[in-house]
């Protein structure tokens, strides 16, 4: 079999893109995402994919979107940054495309392209952390995706690290995600900044002096500048990500976790103390091997490879 | 396919059984187990299988342990309660009993007898919690046990759900069964008897007013009495049981929760608790249906018989 | 030996004075300061001295600035209000001036000045203490200065007091001026205001019903007053002020700790229960005198006359 | 000046030598003490001074001692292992030996054998950290021994760590003793040993499987061993040895930290974690070096060598 369709469904655009059977992206394009507007949403994949079609002959198409996914039906339960809710994607794809359908979770689809193609291609079982604005989680088990009964398994950025802990937006408190993402990043930077130190000098001087302005990305720039708050920063978001990493290996023992996102360009000031705090709590440390934390190795298309690939697997 | 044999071997006991193609017990046997002598408890397993197969034609045998449990090699890493290191126990033991052999975790075992036979046999993805003296699990994914890469998966008992907390024997703190088990019931009403008020009179009364000497048991008869401070004991317990379970459904997302080990006597005063606590946290419980808990239904049984359908299947 | 001159740089203006051997203020100037130009600071110095001078015969210049002082070389390491990064102010001003200079942290400064001439005059070792935005301490022992090996000795806001407690803008968490300071007089009041209550009506009257313009000098007023919530707020601060303390004996074993900055206006409002908590927890308060807290007797004016002190001490 | 001597009078023993100019120990004998009458100690020290002087011509006598001592009139004020109580302990030896008498803390003495002939003999500034049963502190300002008002300073164990933390001897909570000790250390060590799991096997072995019988000494030569278990002691003691540090380090600012003690055999296992906690924690960091932490140089003997070299020096 040759060439399948990877459609990456996001908050604000749709990447779409022809995978080969050794994972290559041959040809690319994209799409806005009218995130309110469903109907709108379908016909634009449709025209990316007509686009694609034009120039190369595939045999299916697989797309990944966030949200709670029945893989088995294709009906997307929910989907935090879109208005779906119970809608039939597979069907409606199914009949504007006139090709086989595969429908994915993101983070699920992310996962089987770093276990196909990427970081996690040499090992059966793996944990892809996707550390983003949220804290996303993909798992293969035994080379497989794990999918969870009714298509919300690894939801990762929930499980629970401190009772009472930070209020999170799913309605609990003390979410991982609270702790170890782009947004608890910028969090604390912010609170940081916001108390006028001199301690904070660069990260003020990168946001204008607005803590509100701060992003994530510039405490990493700072960081690999070597400014000692933003070193802290990173150090405290890796910790918390090798502690939660340990609650994970508990119940799933993989053999790897693969970490992606755009905090991972902070390299071993964020592994570094993810891999110190993992090799720590590790259950069963004193008997079995350490488990490897590794930065993905597909980037952004991670979903996009994944999502064909789980095309063509399932003709 | 016709018989196969599970053998279950417990800390200070073997137990042995034939088991037909409906999970049925058809007889069975018992020896002790030599805990210090990893060669005698290989030599008592022989025996209880020669035993069994005087009277009935069998063609496999799985053997169901605790601990760390590499099941594609048959070899225990390390038993908590035994003396096997590195023990190549299906390679002696299929020596020893000319049939072949199966190894598996007794808790996964025991899920696959409940998924197989009992409490789970209409799903695909189920989670054994089994509370005894500590807290136990199992995991079902897809139809198949998850075992992990060096078959260390399910050990939910070390999930933390504390920071900082109660101490575990497994060198961490916080563990969950700290919070959920036997030993955790135990600790709580012992502690709540040593303030000798009024309101723990009646488990007082039954360990003879030495909290060294109240025992679980007690406080699961004095809750069926309606004594109020055991039910509170109880339902503390069923909270953390929640609790975990709704952390351990943020990665796993299972179609239910099967409970076992011997507090499950309690019923509804445990498990009332357990599913409230799951409800409240479960993560997306507002765009997906709440995961059902129900007690087991195959008993002590069910790691043998789990083991002898391993044992089958993998003829 | 004569006339010298103090001179204490702050964040928004320069003070200098002509000081004489018993500590007398004989004659003062004030300044501007350019905080984010250095030499533009230097030369108004420089000025300023030139102004005294012209009145009066002084044999050297002692100049007290808030950082990190290497009293050796007179160089400014860090100074958190203002440009000085390895700032060599001892060789600038002492070519600019043309009279022996020497450089030393405003809270050490202020300090000798308490031990030479103000409320700690009859002790050997003392504490100073002041409670101003911040918190920052000045220490002498066995009659000395206590600079440490960078001049970064006797940084007490920053010893702390809670694990993980208020984030600190020195990049740690549960620093003693989070708890202690007038910051925290500051946010404790604003936190008690926004709530509503009646409880703190005379708070939100004093602000205009805004929290974010109640200020610490209001809440002062209003203990002065009998406010009964303004008196809790203060009393809460001086807990925490006797808390640290406590800790900082158990290290130096002062014969006396000297509470300075603007909330000592306070009175027995704050070093009353400062005191109460420092006998508390003092370390082995069995078996020795219990150590005063007294407020301080220079004022602002410390500083400057500490500097001026030690320039001529240097001579 | 030739020969002096020094006598380290400890809870069970008094050790005594003849040191020379160099720090070099000529000659040394013990007694025991008799804890129980402070007149009988005096006679033993007399009785071993005499032994020493029959072969050494000596000018004066150094006497370091455990508990509050005047070190101007040589009062011992308390000892917590002896029955002194306003011990006018330098007339009474004066007297009975003819010699010019020193009296010091006994940590006291140890940090100034460390500052001049041991670890810290290159700076000026030093902190000596003596983790034995407690934790003890001798520190050196300036070239100078701190001894505070009241011969007190030093008293770093009793710096609290935690608010309402675990309960100290002293009266406290928190202290940091009770988190970086041999006590604590075999505190936690009995508490894992108790939970009776397979992680703590060896160090249920070494202490018989009593955990009351649990030495720290037992826990060093097991992670010297590699046991993950006291692996994992050692560091969270080295965890809390480094935050303490740094709060010693926000008020002394020391060149360095010398850590002494039975514990500090246990090398980069226990100062490894130490230093990746002060280094952490450090205020200022972004402006000045780290502060560097060795092990003790001298031993059991500091204590002899420093009281000896401080009756020399006071003559």
């Amino acid at each position: 079999m040759g060439l399948t369709i990877g459609v990456d469904i996001g908050g604000t655009k749709i990447a779409a893109g022809v995978v080969d059977e050794d994972g290559s992206l041959v040809a690319k394009t994209r799409r806005k995402t009218s995130a309110s507007d469903p109907g709108a949403i379908q016909a634009e994949v449709a025209d990316a994919v007509a686009e694609l079609r034009a120039d190369h002959d595939v045999d299916a198409v697989g797309v990944a979107a966030a949200g709670f996914v029945d893989a088995t039906s294709g009906v997307v339960l929910f989907a935090p940054n879109l208005a779906w809710r119970d809608e039939p994607l597979k069907d409606d794809l199914t009949r504007l495309i006139g090709l086989p359908v595969v429908i994915e979770n993101d983070a699920n689809a992310a996962a089987w392209g770093e276990f196909k193609f990427g970081a996690a291609r040499e090992v059966d079982d793996a944990v892809l952390v996707t550390v983003g604005t949220g804290l996303g989680g993909g798992i293969v088990v035994d080379g497989r995706v794990l999918r969870g009964h009714v298509g919300v398994g690894g939801e990762l950025g929930h499980v629970r690290m401190v009772p009472d802990g930070i209020r999170c937006g799913c309605g609990n408190r003390g979410c991982w995600e609270q702790y170890a993402s782009g947004n608890a990043l910028q969090r604390e930077g912010r609170e940081l900044v916001a108390k006028g130190s001199a301690f904070s000098a660069r990260l003020s001087e990168l946001c204008g002096g607005d803590p509100d302005k701060l992003r994530g990305g510039m405490i990493t720039q700072a960081a690999a500048e070597g400014d000692p708050a933003a070193v802290d920063l990173l150090a405290d978001l890796g910790h918390w990500l090798g502690e939660g990493m340990a609650q994970i290996a508990a119940v799933l023992d993989p053999a790897l976790f693969v970490v992606g996102g755009g905090v991972v360009e902070a390299g071993d000031l964020l592994i570094g103390p993810a891999r110190a705090a993992l090799a720590r709590q590790l259950t069963g440390r004193a008997h079995r091997p350490v488990i490897g934390i590794v930065p993905a190795a597909l980037g952004n298309g991670a979903g996009m490879i994944g999502a064909a690939d789980l095309a063509r697997a399932a003709q």
